[in-house]
Order: structure tokens, then sequence, then C-alpha cells
């Protein structure tokens, strides 16, 4: 289902039709805060249900600090026609660690391979508290 | 001048390079905070020198508050060949004004042309504090 706003053009997409635009795509934009100034970086990631998985190394982690309200975005533009949508996941980001055994092994598993080198060896999850999808028609 | 992280593979961009980026696209990722969470949203810009100009509405510049902290961002991604690049600008955001006579007159001759309807009618500028770019090669 898609509500539509006459005053902006711009359509609202679905929960259902926002998942599985985050299903079909592998990379992302995720915003957090550092300091109390947002940073925006681009990320792989995969879902886990309404969850979005994603890899780090250390020094991201430490500048994200636990348990994190976070931003992240997907998106797709066609420059030509001025037209695109976009899903934004907002939620709370935390480490998995392996004392949440079924998660944590069920999470290794998703095949996140990020493009960038290096050991990327912490798993972050990003519990959906809100998801919303837009789209600019041409 | 371009300089290569050789553990990540991650290329780094100077500023010129990421520059002529930001003025060759329309359209990037805004992040900000509400109520001190991270949103990011999409937004139609326009290049000022190394100042990032958008425009919004009342909303939205509610939602930002005055002299907000900033991050934006530009990428563009090759899934297949999973390789892409992304510029990052860290700043403060603020309304252009017309006590800002000078400024204000050039920043509304900007090309700036928003996809999604609606009136849009306050100018933002986006002062750059720090402008970086990465790119990850094939």
């Amino acid at each position: 289902m898609r509500s539509f706003d006459s005053r902006t053009g711009i359509e609202r997409l679905d929960r259902d039709e926002c998942l599985r635009r985050l299903e079909a795509d592998e990379i992302g934009r995720l915003a957090f805060n550092v300091g109390g100034s947002p940073v925006v970086v681009p990320v792989n990631y995969r879902m886990d249900g309404d969850s979005v998985v994603f890899r780090t190394d250390a020094g991201m982690k430490l500048d994200m600090g636990r348990r994190a309200p976070v931003s992240f975005e997907i998106d797709s533009f066609d420059r030509e026609h001025r037209s695109g949508w976009s899903v934004v996941v907002t939620g709370w980001c935390d480490e998995v660690t392996p004392y949440e055994a079924e998660t944590y092994k069920r999470l290794h598993e998703l095949p996140i391979d990020p493009w960038a080198r290096g050991d990327k060896e912490h798993w972050m999850q990003i519990r959906a508290s809100q998801i919303t999808g837009r789209r600019v028609a041409p």
C-alpha cells in the first residue's frame, strides 16, 4: 500500500516495501554521532529480519560508542528524470557479542563482505525503531 | 594528489578532487540531529565555493535548529565491481537570511531545484570545517 502527499508529490513507501528494498541492496549510509556531531559513512550491510547488520573495525566502533542512536539510509536516484527513492532505518546500534550465542552465530553466517579490506571483526546490529520510505516520481 | 591505505585498500581523495565531485553532482544526503539522534535525508544541493547550499521547508528547518552540526555525503557505487567513492562534508549548517544581503542574493541565484514539490523557502548553507573523500577501487 502506498500513500501520496499531494503538496510535495512524495509517495510514502510502506514498511513491507521498505524491507524489500533493504533486502535487495548491500550498501547504505550510516549516520552516528561523534562528540554530539553527526557523521555519515557508507557501509556494506545485510538484513536480519528488520535489523540492519554490518561489520566494522575497532576505530569506528569506539567512535560510535555503545548502544548508539543511528540512522541508516539507502536510495537510488535518476538524475536525468529528477526522481528517486530512499529508505531510512532509525534505531539503536550495538555490537553483537558471543554472549548472545544464537544471534551471534546467525549474524556471522550472513554474507557481509565489505568492499574495503581490513579485519572488520566487530559485528554491529541496528535494531529498527522506525523504517520509512519515500519516492519522488518523474 | 591521492594517498593510499595499504591495510584497507582505501584511497583518500584530496580536497580539490572532493570539491570537483561535489560540484559535479546535485543530490546528496544530509545528516543532522533531532533530539540527540541522527537523521539522514536526501537533499538537492549546489555548491557555493566550499559551502553546500540547499533549500528546505519550515518543518525540517525547525527539526535541525539553528547553527546545527551536520554531515553531508555524496557517493557513487558500482555493486558489480564492488567499488565506489564517497565525499563527506562536515560542518555547521545555518539559514541564510536577508540580513546577509550579498550572500543571500548570490545563493538565491544558484540553480537549486528540488525534485520534490513544495515551497522550500529556507535557504540553508553548510560551512565546511572538513571535506574528506575515499575511494575503494575494484
